[in-house]
């Protein structure tokens, strides 16, 4: 099968893929009603299109906390992509670095920071999780700037891991052959040693660690977006964790409009969750988003055809966004804005 | 089977055609969701009967744009009729004669509009794509003038062609036998020489060309209605393409009220999208269309049973809306209004 | 199979019927959205029961238009009951007076009005189609009232048949050994030669000709409803004639209401539609009916077993119903109001 | 299979079990429209989580009217233990002490409220049912509060025994080795000779017997909870009897937001229903509920697996509550409130 949308490589990673990974990759926590409420939350928005534009050109290149890529889609930062391929995080960089976007790296890469680094052609933000302590955390935040990463994206949604079934029912471990690469043995020994609550108090202390743009990955409420402004933060990803902490939590795409409009253009937001065609860009974008994240869809890609599956995902994505908005009659990003929507 | 209704036409027509035509009539873009949406808005609106009305005849007859035609539907443009039927556009357009209603010729007709006029004995409208080029598109309209087309309908939806998978998938292509009819090989080597965006300058443009009443078909929303009648249009086909275009775009008859609300009276507004019943018109008609405009319907006649099949298919909506206006209520058109429906 | 509930005895019947003629009576118009929608639309009503009121005797019985009956569920009239059962409306009608309920005969019964009031014990009213012509109505409602019947029903949302394609594909005919039963031969010759439109004005002389109850049946609007109390009737019936007229017409208990709010209380509100058990009953007395109407859930108990079969089916109903007002907290009738329910 | 959530232990416990009594366990009556109802309503609510809150800890103690316990999941009372395990109510009851829980011991139970409080480790409250009259009642309530029990849950939702198809289908009777325990024979022969109808003046004379704390349990409207304080209880259980009662009665989570608005704090309330995760509990405690009962997830651990599937079934809910407050940012009881739930 050629793949000729985001789906198609859905079908293509699962075939290529042993099922306890597979299903790692694919599943959420409880009984999945918030993974699958962030699909059919965006089937419940409708488009309201302008004709008439001129839309010869429909430029979707835009800046992200100074960053200029060629789309507002990003690489979310997800876990252990060696399950999908054997080069990992450095395959998925590189089809970023190809697509003129940026990937954000997460800490339980299977490829360690400086190795994805190296690799990579586009811009990197580094995915930061302080179970490791407060030193640890320190340490990985001087090695994302020594590496060159330009911004570091705090996940804020998991003090505790979610109740994800399906790895429970298929004894889910990393297999032997792989290892969380951002962590020596002897790191791995003395892990969380300094462990600390992640608190809005962490918030401060670690944003005041670097002098990189600082995100809060995690929020879902207008209050939590106020809370992180007020901390000083330079963008907040809503987002549920793609449906993997906490069961029967609201979508991104629903909980977007309330962080948009607490933040009040104080901040860059971004959402993630369930975007898997170019009208879901366009919807995210609509509502108030700067631009969105992708994971799954990613993973996807790097399990079909490495590298350059994933190259070819963001660019069906990249593709479907830009015929979008010609469609839609919006040349620009800046004319995307709320009047696009109509939720039914 | 005797088709007792448009579903049957539609099984029959399925039976007839090679799988790849069948799909490039049947599908539409991305997911198909607005596809589906066309027919399920309908569904969400129930009507309000009224009764001890004298219904011992309803007439169905309306004036549109000044043509006189035996009902509120018409023959809506749609390319390729070859794909379904031997005689193709002409076939269509000598039962729309016998069936007393307008028939709205495609640019992208396998028989050119001459040939289509020739044989035709109803009025009719002629569709203009502007693809061409500038020159290309004012020569179109001469022609179709020189023809006897009483009307101008421009669509405005299709800046690019829509992402439409099945044909992607089945690699449909115009078979060798067949060409779209309204080009001459000369033309078709410098088609688009002097392509051009289509824009609201353009209406002014095209509009000033003719004296003909001048249509857009393909809005969808009330600011564009509103501009449309400041550029002096006769009339709005509100339309999302028949799901073909931009995916999740709102159904045609969601869009109806606000743009019969924009344009308060200034000119005629039709609708088309998911017309299968005579209770989908009595709807349409209620929210303030003055004609709708059927599509895949005309098509299934057609490849089902030629001139009488497309003749047997506007039969059943007449003889369905001549009912159900018996049972409804309203002896006349006139009486159809807002209180008969209610959107649940 | 011991029938429980009504639900048991639509299985039965279905197995002791002719296809046509189980088609004939289960079908609805066009798509049936209506005839599923009459059913639907009671799930979408939630109960608020009340507790700690005595309830160690529940009256179900209650007066309508003067006649006591055991209980506000009446036989709704339906035609053709010999396709059922070779005894017809006489058996049907003598169940009823075992239940002591009121059975409404229909102008298409295939036993005379005259047969039915000879065998029925209980109250009888009857219901007018003028199809016949004025005089032909006339002479009907004259042969009522010498019968014995109480009440004249007229119905007014049949100025022609609806589209029940079930029975055009089946090429449904009454078979020959049957009669409608209230026309000699002689008359079926002249039939319809005084023929008129049913309107207003022929409610004011219909109503004139009688001195017995007058009521239309097949009212869903308010604005009808305000116009049949100035013309003088004494009850409405709220009813979309089980789905067979107008497709996609309001399901009775979702038109009921507003009916109830026009009429206010200037006459008795009945309503028929999807009523199968003592719950919805309950629903249409909360939402201000004062008695309901079955149709189908009769005919099959008398196809599933005559006489026997229509009592169990009414008795069923009526100690549902008794059941449902001790578990609502509602010891009678009058203890029933719009409090009881909510509408989700 | 190893359980690891309690629909797991439905499956197991439909296998242990035989038809009938599986049946008796399971059903709802009528059509099992609110029984689903119950579920279904949960589903509509979504969770708004906060972050970066400290959850290292999260205490899910709390105090029902004076008595600790563990978590706000208490057991409800159900029938028949012995239906599901030979040792019936008292292994249900040993589950619970572990559980550091409280069980609700019923009337219906098949071990004597006596054998259940020799053996239970943990705190007992009776439910009452007074279908044996007032003597019987009155004794009840004395040896409940002999044998230790601390408060008695008077049922009000049962004037009569719903209609329950599956039973009647099934003839569902008590094994004949099996008796309703807190009878004698002699109570048996003279039961109900002094029958009386439960209204609100039976609660005030029920509530006068004792001064232990007083509950009702099956009130669904503000209505009722207003008299219910009024009449002087410490606490309400809004329920519909697990769907067992009247059919399509509103869902136990839909009505508690207006009882709990009505009781404004001046009692204590519970509810029930359709509780099978730990979100669910999160969702009533959100919506102003103190704790919830859950029913059949008891029977189907006491099935399973006797006291030790009770007590892991109380554990899962226990563990799944513990880690949604830390995912949810409520590290105690008293972080709940209502901004943690979006009904959509």
């Amino acid at each position: 099968m050629e793949p000729v949308n985001i789906f198609d490589y859905q079908v293509l990673a699962q075939a290529s893929m042993e099922p306890p990974a597979w299903d790692f990759y694919q599943g959420g926590s409880d009984d999945e009603v918030t993974l699958r409420a962030n699909r059919a939350a965006f089937e419940r928005i409708r488009l309201r299109p302008r004709v008439l534009v001129d839309v010869t050109t429909c430029d979707t290149s835009t800046t992200l906390l100074g960053t200029p890529v060629s789309m507002p889609v990003l690489v979310a930062p997800t876990a252990l992509h060696r399950l999908a391929h054997p080069e990992g995080e450095c395959a998925t960089a590189q089809a970023a670095g190809i697509a003129k976007t940026l990937m954000i790296a997460s800490t339980t890469a299977t490829r360690s920071l400086e190795e994805i680094a190296q690799v990579a052609t586009g811009p990197l933000w580094f995915q930061l999780y302080t179970y490791g302590g407060a030193k640890s955390s320190e340490k990985l935040v001087r090695r994302a700037e020594a590496a060159g990463y330009r911004a570091i994206v705090l996940t804020v949604d998991l003090p505790r891991l979610g109740n994800r079934e399906r790895d429970i029912r298929s004894s889910f471990n990393l297999p032997s052959r792989m290892r969380e690469a951002n962590f020596s043995d002897e790191e791995m020994a003395s892990m969380g040693d300094d462990r600390f609550a992640l608190t809005w108090d962490s918030v401060t202390w670690l944003r005041s660690l670097t002098s990189l743009p600082f995100l809060l990955k995690g929020i879902l409420t207008a209050e939590d977006a106020e809370l992180a402004v007020q901390r000083g933060v330079d963008g907040i990803i809503v987002s549920n964790h793609g449906g993997r902490q906490l069961d029967s939590a609201v979508a991104g795409i629903e909980a977007l409009p309330e962080v948009v409009e607490a933040v009040a253009g104080r901040c860059e937001v971004y959402m993630d969750g369930g975007i898997r065609r170019g009208t879901d860009v366009l919807k995210a974008l609509a509502l108030g988003a700067k631009a969105v994240l992708v994971g799954r869809p990613i993973l996807w890609g790097l399990a079909a055809n490495g590298t350059e599956g994933v190259r070819h995902v963001l660019e069906i994505l990249r593709r479907e966004l830009e015929l979008d908005m010609a469609l839609a009659g919006c040349p620009t990003l800046a004319s995307i804005n709320r009047s696009l929507v109509r939720i039914i």
